[in-house]
């Protein structure tokens, strides 16, 4: 905690350690204080180290004065987990200008990187030399910021999550050191002791700030085919992915569901895009379907849209698929990309981001769409979602009144019902990859079993001591004297 | 520390938690005692629980008793992880009868199995639903130990390490309650706080005792084909396995370099392999290079060997390949497969199981032979690895004299040497699948950065105060007090 009157010495502390223009505040502050998509609160002031070395200076500040800091990187998240809260005693450490170093390694396929840098730049940098970063994503984070939530995306069904795409990252602790780890490592194989990059993996911030990254790169594909898939009953979803794994696997890239509700609201909002099924009837659920190839066509191979279609053809022969429809790649994948911002224009939208057992996915939909219908008929059930990770964006629309916004109270307890199906009842995730922060930390409070917070309360107290992060993993470290 | 008169005591106690024959003293212990290629030590008792609630109560115990626990799976491990000291004061805690449960997923294409679940049994069951778990090894491990030493195998390059394909774990934490650690996520995507798993995975049981696992599985392959190649050079190498990425990179599943001594000596020892190249000379170097599909032969596709073969003339065209050899796939695997053991027979055997970035592999090996040739030109280096992913087995076969074994003080010079030469001028790994054991565990100490052993050592006073595992990741607990 910090009083305001001493607010203006930490910053005149901090601007001697890291440059006057690398510690904002007042009005200069706005755009690190709100978040992508809710409301923001207020920062003390906004730390915006250069290089690692910075970081730790003015983490070790922090700390000893016992200032919360809370990281923020291309602050592109969903839930609340890089921006400060609405006591204007948090300070913000921005990686956005933290991003040197660059060190390409073409043989090794990886880059050592600073966490500021965007995903947009990282892959520009890297298209020459025919390489991406495959995560696929709507938004544009950062690297340290992509690192801290894991998050998957569009492609996780063939490059998997930021995790399995990262190397090696360089830390700064939460203590009153301001402690580097150096966990840089460029090495696919290294079992020397506790990995323990993966503490710092998908956990915003708990333990310290990301400053740097070694990221494995993948070939950029050269060639892609398309098609939407309409499965004959909602049943039959999961069968035919496993049987389009069976019959294309290595050439798959893309298994996205879009419920007829997320399609239909998204061309109803959103006029460039187009009905793929032109004039018919928008299905209950169809697939976007994706192959790709990392190399130019060949002659001795099938086109790759044949391939792709000669691949439905057998599959079809189960009787899984009712309808196919082939269009342009980028048409398509439009319609995909726009329906997670359309649908907030279809009423008051209650988004969940959750993730199940492959197998679990579809019941649980069909159990959600049942359960609402009885006693909510007018929400409207907008999900659509990587089914090939068991991954969903389960959206709820409820009409907007008058173009009020939703009852708080109301909006707590339909999240409070849906979220306890999907984790009681089903084993589910309550976020698949946006991480934790202040708008979902009541999941994490209530979910999350008591061995594993106490788990998390002792590694905190004992190697991040320091207030950090949005995101509280561990008890209260100063919980309330019991009386006796 | 326990001490003969109590060890008596402390075996009736735990019998009456686990039943009589779960703890097991005197010659019955032999097989538990001795590790696969290292000197054994001489256990205090074996603890065989067979569920996750044993596991709990037989560590507790320990804990509250301060009895060293060595967690020990299938015992393969070559670094001495997981057997007992020389005091004969610790004891093993082997996971062997802890095989429940058997939960198979098929549509999310896991399992979740027991710790003591042998490779070979795992995909034994796998097989009849086309199913494999995906580590490829010429050893027969238990998922508890695969877990813990998150190992590789010959398949990395294609399907990851142990910890990609690990969805979630149970673990018993070696504290005075033996609190279980439920991480049993079938999630693919879950991003709800830290995922604890990854301390466990890769780090040899430093805070508990793995007993349960969910695995992701893979496909079985159904066509492979293989040639072995023979690069033009040393610098050739790796310029053609990124030429054969961009050609054919979703099929390519191996690419395993072996020196000519390798092959060499593999030959001479082993009466049954033949020499791949008939009549020629061994080549300095050359590739096992293995193709894969997961699905039956198909008239609209190349056969797959024609696929590798039209591959390989297209790489050709680089300059690259000097030569290429086909040959039956089963009789390529095996030489490669024995040449671990084959050059055992060659004389006095120093293995190193390195990692390096792939750029940096061979230069290392250039300027290993070289410098080694100057000093000690009777060494003969015999190295084989998997090039794809940076690992290097970089074996160095002492001549034998009179059948004497190594002279202690000469072995620990040449691996001090060749140690500090890999990680400290080439930034490599000096266990790259093996992990930490007691035999390597001085380069642990000499290797790891001050911060990072700080780190261990706190967490684990935080959560696993209990003296577990045969690796040491942190310092001392209990330091001399230094004399003021």
């Amino acid at each position: 905690m910090t009083d305001l009157a001493r607010t203006s010495d930490h910053v005149a502390a901090l601007r001697a350690l890291l440059g006057e223009r690398s510690v904002l505040i007042g009005s200069d502050m706005a755009g690190y204080e709100a978040g992508a998509r809710h409301s923001g609160g207020r920062a003390a002031f906004v730390m915006r180290p250069r290089t690692t070395a910075d970081a730790s200076a003015a983490v070790a500040y922090c700390v000893r004065h016992k200032i919360h800091i809370v990281p923020q990187a291309g602050n592109t998240g969903v839930v609340g987990a890089s921006t400060p809260d609405a006591t204007g005693t948090q300070a913000v450490m921005s990686v956005e200008l933290l991003v040197a170093p660059w060190e390409l390694d073409l043989e090794n396929r990886s880059v050592h990187c600073g966490a500021g840098l965007r995903l947009s730049e990282l892959n520009a940098r890297l298209e020459p030399h025919g390489l991406f970063f495959p995560i696929d994503l709507g938004s544009d984070p950062q690297v340290g910021g992509m690192l801290s939530t894991n998050t998957g995306g569009s492609r996780f069904l063939k490059y998997g999550d930021v995790r399995r795409n990262t190397l090696g990252a360089t830390v700064v602790l939460a203590d009153g050191e301001g402690t580097v780890l150096d966990l840089s490592s460029h090495l696919r194989k290294n079992n020397v002791g506790v990995d323990w990059k993966h503490i710092f993996i998908g956990s915003a911030g708990a333990f310290g700030v990301i400053t740097e990254a070694v990221l494995s790169l993948e070939r950029r594909p050269r060639q892609s085919a398309v098609a939407i898939l309409v499965p004959s009953n909602g049943e039959s979803m999961l069968p035919l992915l496993l049987a389009l794994e069976d019959d294309i696997g290595p050439f798959l890239s893309a298994f996205e569901g879009m419920s007829r509700e997320s399609i239909v609201e998204t061309i109803a909002h959103q006029p460039t895009i187009r009905s793929p099924f032109s004039g018919r009837t928008v299905p209950d659920y169809s697939i976007l379907c994706e192959i790709t190839r990392n190399w130019d066509p060949r002659e001795d191979e099938l086109p790759i849209s044949e391939m792709l279609e000669q691949s439905i053809a057998r599959v079809w022969e189960t009787g899984l698929i009712e309808d196919a429809v082939f269009g342009p790649p980028e048409e398509i994948w439009r319609l995909r990309h726009t329906i997670s911002e359309a649908v907030r224009l279809a009423g008051n939208l209650v988004a969940f981001d959750l993730a199940f057992r492959r197998s679990d996915l579809m019941p649980f939909l069909a159990r959600m769409r049942k359960d609402l219908g009885k006693d909510l008929p007018d929400i409207r059930v907008c999900d659509f979602g990587h089914l090939g990770d068991g991954g969903v964006h389960f959206n709820l629309v409820v009409p907007s009144v008058g173009g009020q916004p939703l009852d708080p109270n109301f909006e707590r307890e339909l999240r409070d019902r849906v979220y306890r199906i999907a984790v009681e009842e089903f084993g589910g995730s309550f976020s698949a990859e946006h991480a934790i922060g202040r708008k979902n930390q009541r999941y994490y409070d209530a979910f999350t079993p008591a061995a594993v917070v106490d788990v998390a309360t002792a590694v905190k107290a004992a190697i991040a001591p320091g207030a950090i992060g949005a995101a509280r993993y561990h008890r209260a470290l100063n919980p309330p004297v019991p009386q006796s």
